[in-house]
């Protein structure tokens, strides 16, 4: 099940204005698949919710192409489709890879293999998901796997101001990736040095260490 | 800054393949604000990034006409864009009305000039914004304040399968909010019980908890 397009930068959106397409992928009469116009969160509610048959043992979302690590994990359709899963109480792992071109799928899918056999055989603690992010190196390159946090890294953004060919301004997002944060503990850095990467990614949003000192504030209706 | 129409359950989507346009709003010569066809996120990176002449002090997102408790906050694009100001080092409050109908503004405004004026003084630590409820109420019947964590309810969601008027298939979210997790630790059971709710949320997203356990798994390259 897969969005039918690319939905790049579209985090946790879900569609609730607008219906929702499915069309199926055949080979002969073999169901291969399907595709929808939604989202990569919209993918795995209607695929659980409607679709298939039985519920999934475990919901693998990705490969992606191109890595999804530090700050920018919060956009990442990828990860939002396996955070999904893991609301609807199903174990997941989201899987990136570190390249925008050239992409080595072979050792990125073996591994992403592996990781789901594990996690089928362990299981995974609630609201806790994976996300694994594979540098685009051959296998006998590869240093090792960490297990790391999410890296406080952003991109250095702007807009590009444009004319359009009736004559009216249009904005576009550009950016470059900055890694401000190179602790060998976080996830940028270890795809960075020929690390896989593997962060345990939760969607408890609470800044569970900031509620005491938030507490002692004047609060006043 | 704003966005252009409704932009719900869009989450952290942010806009990289297609332009933005951005429309001026003004009485006479009086520049008002802004409109983008973006998502909030967008508006708020556009504002801070292209806009705006000098950098907020604070970005307020909302007040969003529905609560953003619970899972949901997660689906939350009045959440996201407080979130994106936070990223961006602004301190930032998001601010949400517990109903959709007949919505009690004027309390929920107060409160909120109120809360700005504490971060303002106080400042907030980093990577961590405020999302505030507020429950439906007049002033009078509100019992407090508390400092919530995100709770663990969901929708309990299902699709509709309908037909289009030329006999096409299409699927719509329908979904009822069950109350499971009746913490009173919580944002949600805060405004069902009368109280205003605000939790520290972050936007780092890595289960800190759980690295070590993980770490003790077996990982083969």
């Amino acid at each position: 099940m897969a969005p039918d397009a690319e939905r790049s930068a579209i985090g946790h959106a879900i569609t609730t204005i607008t219906p929702l397409r499915v069309k199926e992928f055949r080979r002969g009469r073999k169901l291969l698949g399907y595709a929808s116009n939604g989202t990569p969160a919209d993918c795995v509610k209607l695929a659980v919710g409607s679709l298939f048959d039985r519920r999934p043992d475990l919901v693998v979302s990705g490969i992606n192409l191109g890595a999804n690590t530090a700050t920018n994990v919060i956009y990442s359709g990828t990860v939002s489709a396996a955070t999904e899963a893991r609301i609807l109480g199903i174990p997941s792992i989201a899987i990136s890879l570190g390249s925008f071109t050239n992409p080595r799928w072979r050792y990125a899918a073996t591994l992403g293999r592996r990781i789901a056999a594990e996690v089928l055989e362990r299981g995974l603690p609630p609201k806790v998901l994976l996300n694994v992010n594979v540098p685009n190196l051959p296998r006998s390159e590869i240093k090792g796997i960490l297990v790391t946090r999410q890296g406080d890294s952003v991109f250095q953004e702007g807009y590009a101001l444009r004319e359009d060919p009736r004559g009216q301004p249009y904005y576009w997002l550009t950016g470059t990736y900055l890694m401000q944060d190179d602790d060998p503990q976080t996830d940028a850095w270890a795809i960075a040095n020929g690390y896989v990467s593997v962060t345990p990614v939760t969607f408890d949003l609470t800044a569970h260490g900031q509620r005491q000192a938030l507490a002692a504030w004047r609060w006043r209706i």
